[in-house]
């Protein structure tokens, strides 16, 4: 045997009693979780003593970089211009990705998006796509490279050959209770990323209670996580700290936020959703050379919607990948619900919402039958939210607080008492709250 | 479903956040590792969170008595007479249930007594009485029964029957890292034993550089736990301290530790090895109501050597359970070795022993073939230290350290090395050390 060869308890015991690993240890690690001989239950085991004793930012490093190289990792150096993309740790109603992705390349950038599906409250970007009738997310590498080079961007699913050991550790952790640790998120979110092949990265981690990061101080300590990976890397990696309290944009679901999105596109988006669609965007094009402030970047993408350069991006990338591309003009060849439920504010309502809880809307979402409880589940792509009401907007009898998208009755009922719920109203209006809060670098 | 069911992954992210598990969630826990409904690899999550997290003395019995009731509790009411057991923690030399249990026996006890084999550089019980030509340990429990009645000891391997849950979480704590963890090895003991049909137990928690606790504080801890469960299963336990900072007896091995425990039944017993003995038998006594105090039950231990009644029960115990009775007066139908090798001080030594490092005579007897590094391996009976020097003992040119009982010339020089590192030589006697510390009720 040429390579290092350790007894999997031995690197258990030295985590369990905080030692730190070796490069060695951590690569006999992420090598025997796909060969064996690093048992299931040995690999929880470890998980868990990492989960308490945590890791060093140098082991998370080595961590990541063993994951990446379990699988094949893309070289996309052949393909001219900066290749940047950007992860969200995901929310309710993040569509963004759908957005930035055309308008980062209608600025000039290639954008290399491997995305993921939706589980539990938050939806996931690919599920979203596949709304749009003929839209494939599982190409192949080739195809990949092809939709890159030609229209600059290509929104994909993981390839099976692409961070093995990430899905193998992944669905441990999640019947493991070892999910939220933060360098286990950092070794998973960025190893998928690095395999993309890309040069540079914008991260949007998100917080609060519709997030995964229920605290800033947990989401600032994951975002300097990332950025110091990617300095050890090699590959620059900008954070930005955003506010998850309440959904973003108006629509959650799949169709319904595939309809924002393109709405985004031609210049009709809402504040939050542009915001935060724009702050990322434009770190993309600083960090890619295309842009050298936030001011410059803010105009170029500006015109780019103006100018229907970036709808045009979204068009190409439709027909690229075999979506139906006249989506972008007729709404009505996305799946359409049976009904549409107009939820209103009761005859006493008055005063201005204070809370919209983007958790109750998630499980709204899915109370409709637009949810993954498990990851066999199959989403209905029509059901949904629309016209949300947002935070400091006033309320009085009979406003619309949501029209939801309705298949079926009964689990429109459940829906609208959760989105009742969700919904709180003040007398008076609240002050108002940054939506981006931190820029992490 | 007419019992409670969870989902595995909330009781370990409960216990994973410093919870305490309700008596239902440890239920189920301990059906579910046997059932599978709680997998192997969630199984060894929940054991490094019990090991960081640790449980209460309530969580703690709850697991005992779940894991007790995953297999056959024997009954022993009906046999007339208080039922006793002693249990080690173990350790290098340490062959005194051979000596005690026809010791208690002879004085009016019944000893009902399961025992493990031995696993690195501690021995075990069962492969001691193996070397005993003919003696079977692999009793059914019927024949246990029967043995115990007539007789008043019976010494026997653990049924598959009994307490299957413990065999399961043990194989899972050893190639885990979970092995040193109090409310995880009080769990382990004490459902063995309260499986057996005792009435009362006596345990002997060895510490020192030998012992598996290293130090004297998690010793008490250990104690302190399990002596806590027999009070809530209301089975009087005690706990006696004693140091392992050498071996005990001057014997080591197979072979050489049956001869050193018919020795001392002979009354030509080592000092150490027959104070450690009469201790713990004599707390058995009082527990068992044949003593009032310690005076009384050491005068009658005393009496059962003086007039051979505690070596008759040896030999009773011998025919019953199959084994040769003739090995009580001719050591030669043991197992032997092909050398007796003298390991002798050097020409400059000079001084008194301070020293004898048990780990490293352990290693020695390893060395020799005469342990196990994996539960497969098999032992050599034969091979083993002897006539080993104790501390405090003086040291001149040419005295004798041990005999080596040795197959192997190779082996036996390796084991040679291992006990001249294990022994320590100073100019002055040591201060001689208690050997047993506390006592623990």
């Amino acid at each position: 045997m040429s390579q290092a060869s350790f007894f999997p308890q031995d690197i258990i015991i030295k985590k369990r009693d905080g030692g730190a690993l070796t490069k060695e240890e951590i690569e006999f690690f992420a090598r025997g979780v796909a060969s064996g001989q690093f048992a299931d239950y040995q690999a929880s085991a470890l998980l868990m003593a990492i989960f308490w004793r945590g890791m060093t930012p140098q082991e998370t490093a080595w961590l990541t970089d063993a994951m990446m190289r379990s699988g094949e990792v893309i070289d996309l150096t052949d393909i001219p211009g900066a290749k940047v993309d950007k992860h969200s740790t995901g929310g309710v109603g993040d569509k963004v990705s759908l957005i930035l992705a055309p308008l980062a390349a209608a600025c000039g950038l290639k954008v290399p998006m491997m995305s993921g599906r939706g589980l539990g409250h938050t939806g996931g970007t690919l599920d979203k796509l596949e709304a749009i009738p003929g839209f494939r997310v599982m190409l192949t590498v080739p195809e990949f490279r092809a939709i890159l080079a030609k229209v600059g961007a290509a929104m994909i699913g993981q390839t099976p050959q692409v961070v093995p050991t990430d899905r193998k550790l992944y669905s441990l952790r999640d019947v493991t209770g070892t999910v939220e640790c933060i360098p286990l998120i950092c070794a998973s979110i960025m190893s998928k990323k690095l395999a993309e092949g890309i040069d540079s990265l914008v991260l949007d981690i998100k917080f609060g209670k519709g997030a995964f990061m229920k605290t800033k101080e947990r989401a600032i300590e994951l975002a300097r996580a990332m950025v110091a990976i990617g300095a050890v890397s090699g590959k620059p990696v900008r954070a930005l700290l955003t506010s998850m309290s309440q959904p973003l944009g108006r629509a959650a679901g799949h169709t319904t936020e595939v309809i924002e999105s393109i709405e985004c596109l031609k210049g009709r988006g809402p504040v939050d959703l542009m915001e935060v669609t724009y702050a990322l965007t434009g770190h993309m094009l600083i960090l890619g050379g295309i842009a050298k402030d936030e001011a410059e970047a803010r105009r170029k993408m500006k015109s780019a919607i103006a100018d229907g350069s970036a709808l045009s991006k979204f068009r190409e990338m439709c027909i690229a990948q075999g979506g139906d591309p006249r989506v972008v003009d007729d709404y009505t060849i996305l799946p359409t619900a049976k009904k549409l439920l107009a939820v209103r504010a009761p005859a006493d309502a008055k005063g201005f919402v204070s809370e919209v809880d983007a958790l109750k809307c998630g499980h709204a979402i899915m109370a409709l039958g637009g949810g993954r409880a498990a990851v066999t589940d199959k989403v209905d792509h029509a059901v949904g939210i629309a016209d949300l009401i947002k935070i400091g907007e006033p309320v009085a009898p009979g406003t619309l607080l949501c029209t939801l998208h309705v298949n079926d009755d009964a689990k429109g009922a459940r829906a609208e008492e959760l989105i009742r719920a969700a919904i709180k109203v003040v007398p008076t209006a609240p002050q108002p709250e940054a939506l981006i809060q931190d820029l992490i670098q």
